[in-house]
C-alpha cells in the first residue's frame, strides 16, 4: 500500500539524500548546508532505544534525522529558534514520513520557563554557533551568521539549557571547536555536568585539530576518558576510512 | 686548563648522559627515571635567554637541566619537597659545573609563605603527579609513589604555587595526563592563568592520547590554541621522527 506524501519545495531549497535509509533532507540552496559535523556529533552520541532525544539549535533537523537513522530511539525532538527553519524541518519529517516520530519545536533555547515545562531527556545533542560574537563583523539577520556565531545564543545558554532539560545523569553530546574547549570544561562544570568523554578531530595527519566532540554527563562523577582520534583527509585529501565508516560508505 | 670536579656517587645511582651538551645526571637506580615527560615538557616550553624559570617537583633536576642545555635562561631553578631528591640534584648541577647557573631549593609547594618571599619568575615548569591520592593503594613513603601520585601535593597546590611564582603575564608549561584536562583548565581560570596552548601525544597513531602539555598565561586573555599533535612510536613501534628530533638524534 503506497501513501503518497505531498510537501512543498521552494525555489531555492533543495532535497538532498542522507545515504542512509532513504531518509531526505530540505535544504536551502544558498544558506546553512550540513556538513561533517552532524555527521560525526551523531555518529559520536551513544543512544539507546529507549531514550528520549532533544537536539537543541536542530536547523533543518539534520541530526534528528541521522539520530533517528542510526539508532532509532522512542523519541525525538528538535529545537530551533528560527520560525522559517524550523517549518522546512518540519516539511523534512512529513517527506520522511517521520511527523509522529521526530517532532520540531520553535523556541529560543534562553526561555527557560518553556524548558521547563518539558519532560526530561535522556540525551541532548547540539551542534552550536562556534564563534564568539565579537570574533569578526557579521550581520546579525544573516541565516548563516545565526548559525556560526553567537549572535541570538552563546555556549552558556547552551549548557544551561541542557542542564534543564536533562535526566540526572543524562548525557550532553556537542560538537564544537578545540579552542573553545577550555569554555566548554569550565560551563559544564559550573552547571554540574561533568565532562566524561572528549574525541579531537583532525582535517589530516601533521594538522592541529579543529573540531572536538564531547560527552557530558549531568551529576556525573569526574573521570574524563579520551576516545582514539578521528581524521577526516589522508595524504592525498581524499576521505579516510574512519570517515567512509562514519558516513556508511565501506 | 682542566677542572676537576669530584662528586660523591652513591652504589645505588646511575649517571645517565642526557645526549645534550655533555650534560649528565644523576638518578637512582632503583627509583623515577626520567622518561619522554621530562624531555617533550622542556621542548614544548618556550623560553628565552633573559628568562628566570622555574621547575615545580623537579625531582631529579631534569627539567632545569634540559632548559640549560635548550635555552640557557639568565637563571633556572629547581624546586623539590624530598631532601635526598634536592641533595642528588645539587650534585648533579655540580657535576655539570652548574652550581651558580642551576640552583635547587628543598622547600614545599604549599608554603605559600616562603613562595612569597622568592623574586617573581617569567616560567614555571612541571611535571606534577600525575594520580589522585585515591587513585589505587599507595605506600605514601615510597618515593615513586610521592612522584607519581598526589600525596604531597595535589593538582591545585601545583596552580595555586604557580600563581603566586609568575609575574604579570608569565607562563605556566605543565604536562600532565590528559583525563585530568578538565581538572587543569578549570584550576587554570580559578587561579587567574589562562589556558592558551595545548598539544596532545600520543602512544602511536589509533590510540588514544595519553599525556597532554599545556601552556597558560597568568592574568592572559582567553584564546586557546592547539598545536598539531606528537605521535611517541610509529607502526613499527620504533620512535617516530617528531621523537626523535626532540631528542636531537635527527
Amino acid at each position: 500500500m503506497n501513501k503518497t506524501t505531498i510537501v512543498n519545495i521552494e525555489n531555492n531549497e533543495t532535497i538532498d539524500d542522507l545515504q542512509l535509509k532513504g531518509l531526505k533532507l530540505i535544504q536551502k540552496v544558498d544558506s546553512f548546508k550540513f556538513g561533517v559535523d552532524a555527521v560525526i556529533l551523531a555518529d559520536f552520541a551513544n543512544i539507546k532505544k529507549k531514550h528520549k532525544v532533544i537536539d537543541l539549535c536542530t536547523g533543518t533537523g539534520i541530526i534528528p534525522f541521522l539520530m533517528y537513522g542510526k539508532y532509532d530511539p522512542a523519541e525525538i525532538y528538535g529545537l530551533e529558534i528560527q520560525e522559517d527553519m524550523v517549518e522546512m524541518a518540519k516539511r523534512s519529517a512529513i517527506l520522511n514520513s517521520l511527523e509522529g516520530k521526530v517532532t520540531f519545536i520553535k523556541e529560543d533555547l534562553k526561555n527557560t520557563v518553556f524548558l521547563k515545562t518539558l519532560n526530561k531527556f535522556d540525551v541532548v545533542t547540539v551542534n552550536p554557533p562556534y564563534k564568539l560574537n565579537n570574533a569578526g563583523i557579521v550581520n546579525s539577520s544573516d541565516k548563516l551568521a545565526i548559525a556560526r556565531h553567537e549572535i541570538l545564543c552563546n555556549l552558556e545558554d547552551v549548557i544551561s539549557a541542557s542542564k534543564i532539560l536533562l535526566k540526572d545523569n543524562g548525557r550532553l553530546f556537542m560538537v564544537h571547536r578545540p579552542e573553545r574547549l577550555a569554555d566548554i570544561f569550565t560551563l559544564m562544570r559550573k552547571y554540574k555536568i561533568e565532562p566524561k568523554r572528549v574525541k579531537m578531530v583532525y582535517p589530516s595527519l601533521g594538522k592541529a585539530p579543529n573540531i572536538v566532540l564531547v560527552e557530558g554527563q549531568r551529576d556525573g562523577g569526574a573521570y574524563l576518558k579520551w576516545d582514539p582520534s578521528l581524521y577526516v583527509h589522508d595524504e592525498n585529501g581524499s576521505y579516510t576510512k574512519q570517515i567512509d565508516e562514519i558516513y556508511g560508505r565501506q
